[in-house]
């Protein structure tokens, strides 16, 4: 089983900034702990800032993986773009966040992307990608 | 670990009324399957189409057990007094759908209580209350 | 035949308060009218000020009876829960209104119930109750 | 007894055009079924595509007729004049439309004729206009 | 000196409809009046309930005439159509209101015309229409 | 005399819940005070998280008391239904409440209710209760 | 006849200021004009920057005089006050404007204080004050 | 103890104005009540039409007395600067009106300055002064 | 093949009103040049400041010829009827606008009728219509 | 002649993907169907998924080519930058959608880009890209 | 060189109230250290609450003056009056807010002045007055 | 001291287009004096169209230099990733912009951006830059 975690912006400072909100864990140790948890599921990482390449990385994984674990930051809020890129793949597709979005700022409380996804798991800290992977698994 | 589900309005229809939304199994089928998958925790059931039965329920498991699954149904968006019980009592909430909520009529886009949550699991059909118990373990 | 007639909130004070909206007369009196001229219908009656009974008694009736006609008083502008109710159930619903909705306040204009009933018929003051009985006939 | 039915823009296409909204009856049909069926009512009809048309008829009728049933179509969404001539003849008008139109399109939820009118029924195919007649004999 | 007079939806009922609004006076008896008062101006006079043929008429007389007293009634609010052909001629428009349109509903309080007429005079009751007229002189 | 104080949903929490917010005095505390305080006086107290229990309360007491001082908590804001109510029946309402709504949340700061009572009482912790039998007093 | 003109901020600097705007004329040489146009009135002027001055002069004067002709300039479109101060006093007011308000920004198409006045003369530059003296004067 | 009283703009034509509204008793005569009311308390009085000035009075009293009870009128809804003036000084002041502003037009239902306030009265006529009073005896 | 131009209101002035907006060239000389262009298509020509007409006429053509090329000028941000006259017949319409009327007025950014439409083509002067004819040849 | 087509986010799955609305030509197909048409005319073709390399081939070609074709995809309806560029580029640009953005959800209905385009062509499939060519020989 | 600081409402109380704000340092201080800054620059300074003598001044001073550094403070969200009196001098105004008001309450981001002024400069505390004056020398 | 300018989408093309807004200053030029005016310190250039990359390098410098002046452009008004990012990191922003975006259009006049910077300036042409670094010299 292939399943592609994509982080989007800002979201590699994650264990430096913010700790208040995002907890003090980099992502690389996260990774570490979930592959040793599921070791028979392939986990490939993507991190970028540019809301093109998370859909260039869409497009390329979209056709060939069993799921995406998509955390696509600020740009959940905004990005058409990145809908239609869900919409057009075959893999499907479910919308994370580490932060519990609806306590915070009021354009934080909606998605471009939740209509085209699968589903969403949102405030669990690091483990809403954790329960992601356990959607696909149960399915 | 005491944990209790609570299902709001028509969601004792589950498996009867609109089976292209909600599928065609009963909650009480997938109540025992919760049970067996689950032998050590002890999983309580309520369903309530009454806003303020809901609320009392809330108060009245609020202070002793470990985790509510709350799936308010049409409550969610639009109760503020539920919203209020949540904030109110000391066991944390994760709210959960079994539709994706983001499909469907923009008034069911925005929760009411969500802030007031731990997390939101959407979308994932009846396994949405599952991982939200998965999320009480992995805490 | 079997119809179902649903009065919701503060209908219970038909005949009693705001007469210049409601006129004067009692719904047993009307009732009892009603059943004189349909002798050949079983005419059943529920009220309550309680949203989630209305759920209740919707779901109770909404399988086996071949009308209902459902005056949800304030509810209509609000209960996305009573909404879900009517498109569970196998029974067309008439939405009435005793008085012109459209002429009184901006929030009684619009109704969460109107697109999941069969119609609505409104300002005909208690006769709206038969011409949505009348609809059930012509059908 | 004097009943003016009107019909506003493209309803002289019905049993034409979009039947799986309106249905295949034309009108002409319809006419002479109602007027069949209430023998003893003068059932005059009019239809226009042009909104001061309809104006016009309602001017010229509504001093001496005893009700309008009115089907202004698109009109109804957007009239503040004929809204106006409703409000300046003497003729109660019964405002009804073939489908539901709570089922359809945001813009055709609301009316800007139905504060001036005596009551609204939508949504029961040709017999919202029976209905209409029905209003004014029970009256 | 030539002077158009155009009044639009059902000012033909002035002095019939709604007398506590608009006065028991019919147009005829005050344009008698105008024209007594005036006897060196050529006041012409046209009414229709059609926005089309308003817009024929601005066509007709806006290159010829000197001024246009322009009571669009209820297509004041909707009319981007007159606005348009107001715009498109040489002669310039006075919008004149009888009521104090600002007293009334909401939807009466905003002009689609203003921004393309040489300025407003509303609430004078038939006076308004003079006071226009003065405006052309003043000049 | 005879005053009828309701509160509303989650209101039976008051001393236990968000004490920061509301205090720790539970309401039967502060009741021996009012009674003590105003010793003639018949002060009735009824709690309810039904919207339409304390409809029921509202029409039960409202044609023979003095005076009702509704505190309906998160219903203020939301309950067409109990704002029907207060205008059905003959006793003046005053709206209460303990916290200074307009300090909170966007969605506390209208009032569906004020509109049909007598008048309003907001933000003097549990002395609102008590100005507000003094507002009767006063009369 | 006495009747008050009374201009509002920045209104004093009319001839200096914006003269694509406003014209050149200052208004002291328009006053003189006007008391010659109409020796059989006596015309007071009053101008003022500040709100609360203009609500002074209104009820100093709106207990005796025969009309006021009010330009309250950017105070039209935002003074409830000033709204309020015309609704108290017997006199009659009439909101008048220099230039066409309905062509400049958004916030100059809507006023505050029309409802209260007696009627609105806007856009026939210095003029709007001579057509509402000759308003009083027609009465 | 040293309460300000402080009334805004046009409330110093009480008893003059709009009697229906604010009924027929001058505050002067009512001032004199409240005096004979309270011996102990120094109740102090300000009435100003002028935005600015209520500021002024603020800064002016605002450290030294025990309370300010504030009828802003139309400055309610309006005035971010006598907001910021409640928050910059140490006084508590309490929002009172007269008449019930949520009975009256929407734009009164909001204030700007509740939010800064200690609390709100409103709709108890003259005496909404006297219960602001005596919150502040009760505290 | 039979393709029906239609132009709604003010269009009738092309060549003489907004020469800034609309050029010169009057439509007739337009026309000419179409079908000297396109010697084997017969194109037919209508133009009305009706919105009615312009349904009759959508009517009338709408089951027999090939295309239409609609210019419905302001009818286009308002018209709901045209829409459903579109949405009624069998011919495909083509939206078309001489200016690029996105660089104009906010309310002329929307389309009523582009729903209805097989495509829009805006901005390229009368050579718009040229294109729009020409996608009904590439077809 | 030199013409370039730059297609925006997800267009590069053209063919690929949502083929009931894209149809199922990919663009490498078309392209050289067009160059066969327009032998004469250069066509450069250029997709890319990131705003801002659209953005720098706007700025590369923008002073040298005689035209640009632009289909911006999902940027169209957010990208203030891209309409920034459009404006700072001498090179005219037409936009197209291969489908009828009018029918699908309400927010492809706005285009950012639009006010700053020559023309707008939308609807007509693949071929929009051919109309916007012809466009440019037209001129 | 010749500039005028105007401070608006509440502005007297800096360095006494909300220091968390605005600091504890009082504006005499703060000013002298200004003069003592730019020895070359005569530097008038004025503060008032009064919206309307805010504009006298700017009256007053805005045709000799070299600049004008205004912090309007609440008035900078809500005055047109001020606005026009920007546009109707000479001397440019650069606006300053002491805290940096995007932090701050929804209302405060917006300002009614800004579009008249040169530019604007917020968030600097007392330092955004030296920028203004800075502003003026680099010019 | 380390000071970062990051420019935005466009803003490459300073000195080339719309000079009428933005100057025919190319940024280079503008740079050179900057540098020589400040000759301390050690002011780092870089420009991007590209969103994301403007977020990579606040993430690069942002935890080592000594400020931040961000001229975002567009994105200024739409990127919540961007001010994520400026959240994030450690080093002062100052937002600034060349001219006045309170004069453009109303999509110009919000910022997403300026409620995590330090502060903005904007409208003093290319002097906003120096304004900015002035800015953390007076610090």
């Amino acid at each position: 089983m292939k399943i592609q975690i994509i982080n989007g912006p800002n979201l590699n400072l994650l264990g430096v900034r913010e700790k208040s909100i995002y907890g003090d864990t980099g992502f690389d140790t996260y990774l570490e702990n979930l592959r040793e948890l599921y070791p028979n599921i392939d986990i490939y990482y993507y991190q970028s800032n540019v809301e093109g390449e998370i859909i260039n990385k869409l497009h390329e994984i979209g056709f060939s993986h069993d799921g995406v674990v998509l955390n696509a930051g600020a740009y959940t809020h905004t990005s058409i773009a990145i809908a239609d890129a869900i919409a057009a793949i075959n893999t499907p597709v479910v919308e994370v966040h580490i932060s519990n979005v609806y306590k915070r700022e009021e354009f934080r409380h909606s998605s471009m992307l939740a209509a085209n996804c699968k589903g969403v798991i949102a405030g669990f800290g690091m483990d809403s990608y954790r329960l992601a992977i356990e959607s696909f698994l149960i399915d």
